[in-house]
Formats: structure tokens, sequence, C-alpha cells
């Protein structure tokens, strides 16, 4: 063994004695936090003798959450304890006042209250709804102690701030097979998600069977859709999870998928296709023939059957409107109306399907587009656009939600998404109208992602969301904190199959060929996806280039450049500890000095040729790093040239290579810019 | 970063750079190895444009191999295939010739010819056994390179060197569900094995549903069985993976489980219940009364309906007779029939089961037990108490296989299972004889697994087992060869969904709620379970006891300790070169050094507070190693005093402790044996 592989992987364990500190004791490890918690004296044990029992209001789903939230605590234990029910006394009593609604409603009551002492844990709550939170909040509470497994004793009263917690799946760019839906759906239960809004049609395909209009699958989907059995399952699933299932079939635009079954929808002439590159295309349903709303109107009629929730999501976004350029027919028919340009054709489309969907007995849900002069006040807004669209549609007398924020394809951090509040970060509405705030959605559009790696991109960063929409604004300000637990709820999730932390690895596995390169990972734990849409100016990519590169591995969001910039701006703060010098240091030299290590496994794989360069250019930028600790930790000036030079590499630096973001560089660059120039040539004492 | 720490994870990198070499060219990474292969010229490339297609005989289960072939691709490069049938050009041409019976057959042609080129892909086989063997060669032969995923051109021409290829899976101990059964099944064809043969019915539990007998289930089994339509999906995904199964209802003994339901088959008074217990247990089925067979016959009738393998396992093993013993009109019957003693009187029950079984139309099989005189030469042995056995059983005429050596339950290690051999080490048959040798089976008995541990009992190991099944006994006789190839078959069944390699990380992490507890990875990689039958006596296990301790979560056979015992064999041997001197003192420093890291973890959780004895020992163990290379490189003298004190540390060091045994003790030892002993009080020089 090299003395460099020793000092990198020693540095690889100095970012594990680096990992966030465990929040103070007050706060426990939970996510969302409780709206009220006081903390208890002792703690209540987990061993197989652990009873559990359902009282009050009895049913079905509620057996199955029991059975479920045992399995979870049994993987999370590795205790067994499939027998208690038959033969242990209960010390677990959960207690249902009465059922929630057959189809999951908007409003419902999902407050729980738990109280946990070391003899006894008891969970009440008005419904189920509020029971299968209350299940949640106890698994996440469940540690390992010298005493065995223990939950802290608490009592906690809890309800969630906004009414409408989702996230939406794209599964039209890239199709996502069962099991991920399943998966994703264990995940939001786990954080008190209540909204799983399903994006089944895009351009690039028509996801779902349509009975009444077979073609739609059989020619838009690359035999890649959902059976009307599989949606009904997915369905009762969500369910169980009090999770309630809001379709959205994109129209006018984005559908390109529609139309190679059925091009007589479209504006334009065809032949259509299955779209296989990334944007916005032309193709647009014809909003001028009486023949696309008969379509729409027995297609919706089928769907609205099928998709048991009140609210049905037509999408309405980025329709550009070519099409109805480049026809004459539409043309004429706008100077008939009097419809003075595409926004206005678009808002009579718009207005019409509303009015088929509310014959169908739903409320239309649509994002920002469809919020229009004249727009139903029961339409619900989503808004990917901004907090300020929000407040203008409620100030309208609208419903509406915030997505804009919560774009979690786009490579942002937790910090950032955290950030984002329905309200706004000045809240512009007051009284009623704020009640028309409905909560938000995070979004998961699937350009970058398959099956393989999509949890990452959705987890552990939607928690944070999810404890926005959840919990009260006053008490989730402490962004630290909530790093700190998103750390703990990013592990435990595991325990519920998702695929988030696993992936990673596997993916460098594969790309090198070896188990577990290590040196690959050092370098891809300082590295980031590029962010908002950056990536696809980078390069060419469409529905068939394997995403399998170092890009699509690395989580979206580096813990280890968060911590090592924190270090940094206590450097150049002029407060550091004694310890974040050691610790900049160590990390400085590890990523210079594992260069040497990286470049022989990087050429031998196609995959990772391309990181060649980069893994350089990252040794460089340790060097200048560590120069720069130096002149700063003995108080020597830097010479001017010096420091000049290295602030324009490391500019360079910050640039995208190989689809990648050196997330080390920018610190660097600010412990430089501490540095204090020299007038003269450094004298080099 | 504390310095410890440093050196601590220095040397797990170590570990990464002692991993076996790669084989040498000439052998490719495949287990089993082929009959006969031919190294070509040039590389096969895989890329987007990959197109497979399938000629000569057609049937659904072929499409569906096709299909989990691409899939599998998919999971190994990371390129989506699933469009390849409709659009590429086809590269792979897979001819196959005829069919296979319609229920697989013992002895069909399993034979495939697979020739690679840089352009194209052939595969040949008779019948769709041979391709689903080859497409598995393909895979295996799958590997990163600098141009992207590749296979070498090579021309294989295989077929396996026994008919009867199997894994035991015991489900009666531990039930394990359908998704282990089906990752199980993944495996198996994975590595070319053809018999799932599985023990269906224990003391512990009945796990199938009858329909004549439902109280077999519903007293039997804790709600843990199989329906019959599950039943009907394994056989049919076996099926499709070239697997026959086998299934095994144990009796007379082993049988607690059944008399749950229907105490009047049992030979005792009762009542019985599910044993909870591991163990011999005397509740038999009573041999004297026409009812049990009556009733056996009725559901042998039933199962062999639900089976359609040619073969039936009735068990037969351990059956103690005490209740027999204890039973008068047992006695009576004995006496009145001249039986002379248990053993004859189960002899008479295996003969009645025998005419039962053959009624149905089936084969018996049978352990070792059920060989008696008289046993008529259809019956099937197989042999869990040594390869001696098998060679008697075909002498006498019947077939055997052979399980003893392949008890994987047991710990032992891959290269012990690899020299077993159903012909002995010593053939003792000759020509027509040894026809009757089938093969083999893997047996998985379940005391001690989980559906979360099981994976890492089988896996990698049972690949070594395939081989010595499936490949020419002169090919295989390099164990250094079968362990570097068994590395890299580990790796690739983790793209087969075996958590063999997963789960190790996952039950460390909880064990002590870090994320990655590296000085516990440390520990654990130098420890292993007790061997053989040990583990019981050390402490009290039954059914309800968790398993979820680190004797729980190591491989069976530690990989660093047997690279650590190859240096110090280099060594002692007089001729290591100057690396091994280097690397078993990185190693020792690490171990050594690795107790002051690890005790603040032990202690925090009461899953490892009992290796704080234990992490101790290997401190001082690497010590006296340590000590010892001193004494062997500076050709010092040992002082006689300081040898006879480390040896009996040593040797007490090498009993378990905390149920796990110090793997690296042994090796010390060897080391401390290598010193010179001093006759006189050490200089000191």
């Amino acid at each position: 063994m090299t003395l460099l592989l020793s000092s990198l992987i020693g540095a690889v364990a100095g970012s594990q004695t680096q990992a966030p500190a465990p929040p103070a004791q007050a706060v426990l490890p939970l996510m969302p936090l409780p709206a009220q918690m006081k903390p208890g004296t002792g703690e209540f044990i987990i061993n197989n003798g652990f009873g559990i029992v359902l009282q009050g209001f009895q049913e079905p789903r509620l057996e199955r959450a029991k059975r479920r939230f045992l399995n979870t605590l049994s993987r999370q234990t590795g205790i067994p304890l499939w027998r208690e029910a038959s033969l242990n006394k209960p010390q677990f009593f959960v207690q249902t006042k009465g059922p929630s609604a057959p189809v999951q409603r908007l409003e419902e009551d999902e407050s729980y209250h738990l109280q946990i002492t070391p003899d006894e844990v008891h969970l009440e709550a008005a419904n189920p709804l509020g029971v299968l939170h209350g299940l949640q909040t106890f698994l996440q509470l469940v540690r390992i102690t010298p005493h065995g497994f223990t939950v802290p004793a608490v009592t906690i009263d809890d309800q969630p701030r906004f009414p409408w917690r989702g996230l939406m799946l794209d599964v039209g760019r890239h199709f996502m097979p069962l099991d991920v839906v399943y998966r994703t759906l264990d995940g939001l239960e786990a954080v008190k998600l209540n909204v799983f809004h399903w994006h089944l049609s895009e351009d690039q395909g028509f996801r779902v069977e349509s009975k009444r209009f077979p073609l739609l699958q059989e020619k838009g989907s690359d035999g890649l859709y959902y059976t009307q059995e599989e949606i009904r399952s997915v369905i009762e699933y969500a369910r169980d999870r009090g999770i309630r299932v809001v379709p959205e079939f994109d129209m006018p635009g984005h559908a390109s998928a529609w139309f190679v079954g059925y091009p007589d929808l479209a504006s334009g002439t065809g032949p259509y296709h299955i779209e296989r590159d990334w944007g916005i295309f032309n193709p647009a349903m014809d909003p001028t023939r009486e023949s696309t709303y008969k379509f729409l109107d027995t297609f919706i009629g089928e769907m609205t059957v099928l998709f048991p929730d009140a609210y049905f999501h037509i999408g309405g976004d980025e329709c550009n409107g070519k099409e109805w350029d480049a026809n004459p027919r539409i043309q004429q028919f706008m100077k008939a109306h009097a419809i003075k340009d595409n926004a206005a054709l678009q808002a009579y489309f718009t207005g019409r399907i509303q009015k088929i969907v509310a014959g169908h007995k739903k409320i239309m849900e649509g994002w920002d587009e469809v919020l229009q002069p004249g727009t139903p006040k029961d339409v619900v807004i989503q808004s990917w656009r901004g907090s300020e669209f929000v407040g203008q549609a409620v100030r309208g007398g609208n419903r509406a939600l915030l997505s804009a924020g919560y774009y979690i394809d786009l490579n942002q951090s937790a910090a950032e998404h955290y950030a984002a509040d329905p309200e706004g970060n000045e809240p512009t509405t007051v009284g009623e109208e704020s009640k028309g705030i409905l909560g938000g959605e995070a979004t998961m559009w699937s350009e970058y992602v398959t099956p393989e790696n999509i949890d990452s991109r959705i987890w552990p960063r939607t928690a944070a969301i999810a404890e926005r929409l959840w919990s009260p604004r006053k008490i989730t300000q402490d962004v630290p904190s909530m790093y700190a637990r998103l750390a703990i709820i990013s592990q435990k999730l595991d325990d519920y199959g998702l695929e988030h932390n696993s992936s990673y690895p596997a993916m460098l596995s594969r790309m090198t060929g070896e188990p577990d390169p290590l040196p690959l990972r050092v370098f891809g734990d300082v590295m980031q996806p590029p962010r908002q849409y950056a990536r696809g100016e980078l390069r060419h990519y469409d529905s068939f280039t394997p995403l399998n590169r170092m890009v699509d591995s690395i989580p979206p969001e580096s813990d280890t450049a968060r911590q090592f910039l924190d270090i940094v701006n206590r450097i150049v703060s002029g407060k550091p500890a004694q310890e974040d010098w050691e610790q900049a240091q160590e990390w400085l030299v590890l990523w210079r000095d594992n260069n040497a290590q990286l470049q022989p496994l990087l050429s031998r794989s196609e995959l990772t040729q391309e990181l060649i360069p980069m893994s350089t250019n990252l040794h460089h930028v340790s060097q200048i790093g560590l120069d720069a600790i130096g002149y700063l930790r003995e108080h020597h000036n830097a010479p001017a040239e010096w420091r000049t030079r290295q602030l324009a590499f490391l500019k360079t630096s910050e640039q995208p290579q190989a689809v990648l973001l050196n997330m080390i560089a920018p610190a660097v660059e600010k412990l430089v810019q501490a540095t204090t120039p020299a007038t003269t040539p450094a004298s080099g004492s």
C-alpha cells in the first residue's frame, strides 16, 4: 500500500468525522418537524415482546398499516415482529376515532397525538390519516442505544401547515416501472407527503392504457405504459399510505405521443412520431375542431372514472403555438371568433376543457398558463414560475400551489428548496386569500433520470420540501438543523427500499469494473451536476442516451463540498478553530493527491476517460487551496501576481467540464480572495 | 481527523490493493468454466445499437429469456436496450434447434456453442436449455474497457459434467418470502445450476397450502406459507431459467408442524405445537397405522399434481424413534411383523411411501437413511454424510447425489466446498456404476438465516460448487483461479438483485446507527462465524432470536484473513517478497490501532457491547504479530518465554468469543511458531 493511498483514504474517513453533528437533544431527528413536541423522561424499549393494538374505528387499511409498520420496524431493528399480534401483550395503543373519506379529500383532518413513555405508547387520531402519520413519526424516532432499540419519551401534537403536499413524477420522458412508483410512494408516506401527481403523457410517451382509444398507448408508448389494472393498484397502494393520486394529461402542447395514434387531434399535418429529443416541440391539439373536444370528453370521461381523486390536471404549459400559426383553418377560426392571439386561443381551449372536466364532476388543475382572465374560480393553479404567481392566483380568487423552487430535477441544494415558501418570503396575501394557498409540490422531470438513479434526485432533498410544507414556518428557520436531520432521515429511508444511497457506489463500480473504486468516490464526492438547465446546453442528450456516467451517479448536492465551504467560511471570517485549519488542509491534500491514484483507473474505461482533465484540475485547485492556506495561516502576503493568476485559473475551474461542476473551486477562490496581496514581489520568507 | 483514523482507513485501502489478481488472460472470468474454450482476436462492443435475434425453434420462454437477457445487460452497462428488438440490426444470432421437454427432465441436452467475434455473436443449442446457459456465459464476459462495454472474442463449446446440479433451500425453519425465492432462482440461472430443491416442511413450519388438508398450513405455519398459485408461479419462473423444482416433504421425522393440525398422524399422544427451538425432536409419523398411508397417499397425490417434476423428495433423515419406543401399540406391531429395530421400522415406512410415490408416477428421492437393503433401485439417494455413501449407493445400483461437503450453512470456505467431489477424491466407481452419480446439491439449512442475510450464506460460495458440478474435473484444480473468478462473479451477481454484498454494510450500519461505521467494518472483515455446528453450542438460539448481530452480518469466509494467511505462508516458508513484509505490517498496524477507534462505537449499542473484549483481543493479537515480524525480519531469536506466553494467548484467541472467530489469530500463531527460540534470555540487541 502506498502512502498516497493511505492519505487518500484517510481523508475519506475525515469526511466521516466531519459529518454534521447530531441535532441538539431538544430537537429529535424528525423530518418534518412536528407542530408541537414536549420531551419526556426515559425511553421506550423495542424488543421481540413488542405488541401493538388497534382500537376504536377499524378498517382493513389500518390492519395493513399495522403490518407495514411492523415490517418496517423489523427492518430497522432486525427483530422478528411478525408474531406479535397474536402472542404479545400490547404496549402500543392506536386509537382511531372514525373513518376518513372513501376517496381521500383535500382538506381532511391529518392531525395526530403521540405520547411515548417508558411503558406505553399512545397514538390517537381523528381518522386513519393521522394514524398513518403518527406511525411514521414513531419509526423516525427508533434508534440503537446501550439498552437496545428504543424511542425517547416524548409527547407530540402534530398537524400539517398546508393540505396539499406533493411530488410530481414525470413518467413521460423516461418511463418509470411500477417498482419505482411503489417505492416512491413508500418514501412519500415516510415524510408525510400526501399527493402523488402523476405526469402521464408527454411528447416522448403516453403512459396509460386507454380502452376507448387504445392507439394512445399502442402507438405512443413503445410498449411502456401502465395498464388500468396497474393504475388501480397504484391508487390503492397510495390510499393505504394516505396519499392522493392526481393524474396529469398535458394538453394542448407536450402531446406529440397522442398524435402518433390519433393524428386528427393535432393542428398540423403530421406524420407524427414519438419524440426522442428533449425540449419544447410544435405539435399541439387543434382547439378549433369540435372533434377534438368530443375525443377529449370521451377520454377524460374514461380517465376520471379510473382516477377517483376530485382533481384532474390538464397541464397547459409551454404550448408554443407554431402549429396554430401554420394552419390557415385555425387562423381563420381565430379571426371569425375574434381570438386575438395564441394565448387567447389557448384560453378558449382551456375554457372548453374546464367545462368537460367539470362535466365529469372533477375540479380542473393546470400550470400557470391556464390562469387567464375569466378562468373559473375553482380551477387550481400550479405555479412553476414563482411564488408571486401563487399570490396573484389567490388574490384573484383561485386556489394555487407552488412548484417553483421545488424543481428537484435542477440539481439545487436542499437549502434552496427549503427556502422556497408557498406564501413567498414576504407573504403578499392575507386572511381568506391566504387560505387559497394549498401548499406545493416537488417536481421530478425525467429527462436525466432512469429507474436506477431517480431516487438520488428525489431523496433526501424532497424530505426538506416535505418539512417546508408540513411544519410551522416559525420552527423551521434553522438550516444547519435541517441538514443534520436530513442526513439521519436519508439513512432511515434505506429501510423503505429507496436506492438514493446505494445507486451511487453501484454506478461507480460499473464505470470502472472495480468493486469499490475509492479514488473515483473521492473525486465524485466533490463534484455536482450542472444546475438549472445548463446540462442540455453542454452536450446532446436524447431518449436513447445512456445515463451511466459520473454526472448521472453523483448526488445533486455535494455534502463534502458544503462542509468544506463551511470551514472555509469560518477561515475567511477570521474565526476558525484550530481543527478547521487542520481539516481544510487534510482535505485539500486528499484531493490533490487523489489524482495520481485516479488517473490509471480513469484511462481504463470509456465512461471515465473524459474525467482525466477534470481530475488533474482538482489536483491543481487543491494545491492552490493549500498555498492559500499557507499564506493565511502564517499571515504572509500573497504575491499579487500569484493571486491574479490563481483567481483566473479558479474562474475557469468553476466552469463545467465533462458535464460536471468542481465544487471545491468556489471555496478555494474564497481562500485566495482572503489572502492579502503583497504590493512587492514576495520575499519568500 | 486523527492519524489513527487515517492509518485505519489507509489499511482498508490496503485490503483493496491486495484484492486477488485478475486471472491470467487465457482464463476468462467465467464460473463455471466451460468445458472447452478457445480465445479469439479482438472484442465485440455493446452499445445502444445492440441487436439480438432468435432463430430456429421459437417459444415464449425464449422471448422472455431474451427480454431478461437485455434487462440484465442494461443493468450491467447502463445502456437502455429496450428498443433493440424493433429498431436495431441484429448482431447476436441465437439458433435453437428444437424444443426441450414440456416438463424439464433430468438428462436433457444442456450443451451450447457460443462464438464471439468483433462483428457478430452466434449462440447455438439443441434446445432452449443450452440457449439459457449460453446467454449467461455471454453476460459473465461483459466488461468495461477504453472502448466501452465489450466481450472478448472467444469460441466456447460447453456442456455440464453432471446432470443434477442443485441448491436446497430450507424454508421450514425460517420462512423465506417469494422475493427471496425468486432472486435465488436468478442466481442459480447465472451459475448454471438446474435444480431448486425446496425443503417445504419441518418441525418449525409446514409451508405449502394443501387444499385436501388445510390444517397443515392453517395450524402448522404461523400464516407463513406459499399458496398453490404462488408455488405454480415459482415453478414457471424456474422453468423459464432452466431449473427443475423438486419438492421435499420430510417424513417420518422433522414433521412436528404436520401434527398440530393432524395429531393422529403422529406416534405420540401430543398435544403438538410448532417447534420453536432448533435440533432433532421426537415427534414422528406413525408407520404402523393404515390411516397414515391413506393420508399420505392423498397428500402426495395432491402435491405430485402441484409439482410436475418427475422426482419427489420424502426426506427421511434424523428420525430418532423415541415416539416409537414409547408407544406400546407400535412396539406390538414391530413384534408382530418381526421388525427388529427402529431402522427397520423406518425402512418399512419408506417402502410403503415409495410405493405411494411410484403410484403417483414419481421417482422417490430421500436422504442417506432411506437406503436400506431392499430399497428399490430407482430411488435416488441424497448423501449428507459423505461421498463414500454416494459410491456405496451407486455400487448397489441406486443413483445418488452428493450434499456432504456442500453444506453452505456451516460457514466453511469456498475452497473446502470446491474440493468436495461427487465422485470422491479417489473415485470408487467405474463405468456404468459411475453414471449413477447424478451430481450434487448445496444445502441451505435455515436456523441462522433470515431473508436479510441468507444471500450472504448462499453467494458467492455456491458459484464454486456450481463449477465443481458443471466443469470438467481436470480444468478446475486451481484454487487461486477459483477465488479470483469468484470475486468477479460475486460482483456480477449484484446485477441479478442478490444482496450478499449489500447486506453486510447495511447490518453494520443498523448495529451502530452510523451510515458507514468503518472501524466496525475493519473488525468484521477479519471475523468469521463459528464453523460446523459450534454456533448452537455457544449460545441459545430459537425461532424468535433476532439475527442482527456481528455473526449474522459478516460473510462466512473472511477474504481479508485468507489473503493475510497467504502472505504469512510466504513469510514462514522463507520466500516472502519485500511487499509481503510491508503488507503484513500495515495490516497488523491497522488491526492493532483499530481498537481505539472502535471501542467508543461498540459501547453505544447493545448489539455491539459484547464485541468489546473481542476488539481488545484483536489489538493484542496484532501486536504479537508485529513483534513476531520484528524478530523474523531482523533474524533475531525470540525469547523462549515470550514465545510460550504468546502461543498460549493465541490458542485462547482462536476460541470463539461473542459467537465469533478471530481469523487473524491462527495466522499470527504461524508467525510466532516461525520465530527461532532463543535458548538464553534475549540480549535486546
